[in-house]
């Protein structure tokens, strides 16, 4: 459905606004927004800042790596700490989700495939994440992938979801605080180089990257434990909140 | 249904059998045995001497990334040279189909794991594997990941289908060759290793990384052009041929 652009998107939430009930927040059970993406991309070093506290430089074409539905969980699920590592870190990003999907999909026109935006805690294993060249596995452990709790339509925030102040707290202490606008690579620059090399499809989850802050370059580290809340809140998008469990 | 182990396989097998009626290879249209895996989980520098040319040390651990179901083809579909690069190189593979799935899986059991083997091409867009810190971008062009003829169960191999000659021609030169005996990591070890991270799912794929030979490792490199033919060849296994053509 999301890949039939906004006029279906406007007749679903009409059909909702006008037949659905009103239930309370706090009691509905959060899923990933979206939980098996034909394609989940994520950018990393996509703000300048952060790329220079991990001892890289910024960027002159997207760092990609996937991330596999395997690991994604919804607000409120706990994100959890595996039994063969403590170095289970944060990361703050926006989400835009592909409406129409499409090839060499021009940078001018590219907004206009992106069905809508969430928020992302890109949660990661620093030591496997590091273990390799790759920082696939790292960013792949069962339960460390936390995505909603909302999806929101384009028409809702500025274009390519810009200028929005995104946050992470960890135990309401602000870890990273960022705007947006801080992107190297803005939404509408990463769907035109993507759709370069392959075919984006109605439901594929591109996330964003994160800002500076995290837990892994601060001194001492800071590293997530069972007990701990994470908060990932994007302003207009939504407040995404996970506490952290031990690997049962 | 692949998730349903050994007994179920062989039941399918026998309805076949005796059901099926006989019909000519030349007359099929081959697609992906699996066209769309919940994973498809990827292993670099999984040879030494392939790690070697490539200027990396070899691993410790898996060197893993992610490829897209978007980038898969069947036997004889063709290898797509994209537009924005003429560096597109070939890699002989040996697949394994995860069967039942788990988490926490014995290195012991792991091969219980496998529903079965096929072959794969990982046709790999060099320039823009490297030209970020990590190589999924040059991974998942359209048309480049060449996948089966064949899905081959596990009694028709030897166990975690070791000893088999590997080899890859290109316009009917043998550019790699090389021992399923040589990976650094054989099926085993990687579905116990990757299975402390994540839970492995029914037909996941796990492709098991190349020898040595590539094309852009060559003096001088080699990439493959419109017009081409490369076959990927496992004993027992199967035998992957695609044509090379030029981005429409």
């Amino acid at each position: 459905m999301i890949g039939k652009g906004a006029g279906a998107l406007k007749t679903a939430f009409e059909s909702v606004s006008t037949s659905g009930a009103l239930v309370s927040e706090a009691s509905l059970e959060f899923l990933p927004p979206f939980a098996k993406p034909p394609k989940i991309i994520c950018l990393g070093l996509n703000y300048s800042d952060h790329a220079a506290e991990g001892g890289f430089e910024a960027p002159t074409y997207p760092t990609l790596f996937g991330r596999f539905a395997s690991s994604l969980i919804g607000h409120g699920q706990p994100i959890v700490r595996p039994k063969i590592s403590d170095k289970l870190d944060y990361e703050a990003e926006l989400v835009a989700v592909i409406g129409e999907g499409g090839r060499h999909i021009a940078k001018d026109k590219a907004l206009d495939h992106v069905a809508g935006y969430s928020a992302f805690n890109d949660g990661s294993i620093r030591d496997y994440q590091m273990r390799t060249p790759q920082w696939t596995i790292g960013k792949n452990f069962d339960g460390t992938g936390a995505f909603g709790p909302w999806f929101v339509t384009p028409d809702e925030l500025p274009p390519g979801a810009k200028g929005l102040k995104i946050e992470c707290r960890l135990n309401g202490q602000v870890m990273q605080t960022a705007s947006t606008t801080d992107m190297i690579f803005d939404v509408e620059t990463t769907i035109a180089l993507l759709s370069e090399a392959l075919t984006l499809e109605a439901g594929d989850v591109l996330v964003m990257g994160t800002p500076s802050g995290v837990g892994a370059a601060r001194k001492p580290p800071v590293f997530m434990k069972a007990g701990d809340v994470c908060e990932v809140e994007i302003d207009q998008v939504g407040l995404l909140r996970n506490p952290i469990v031990d690997e049962a």
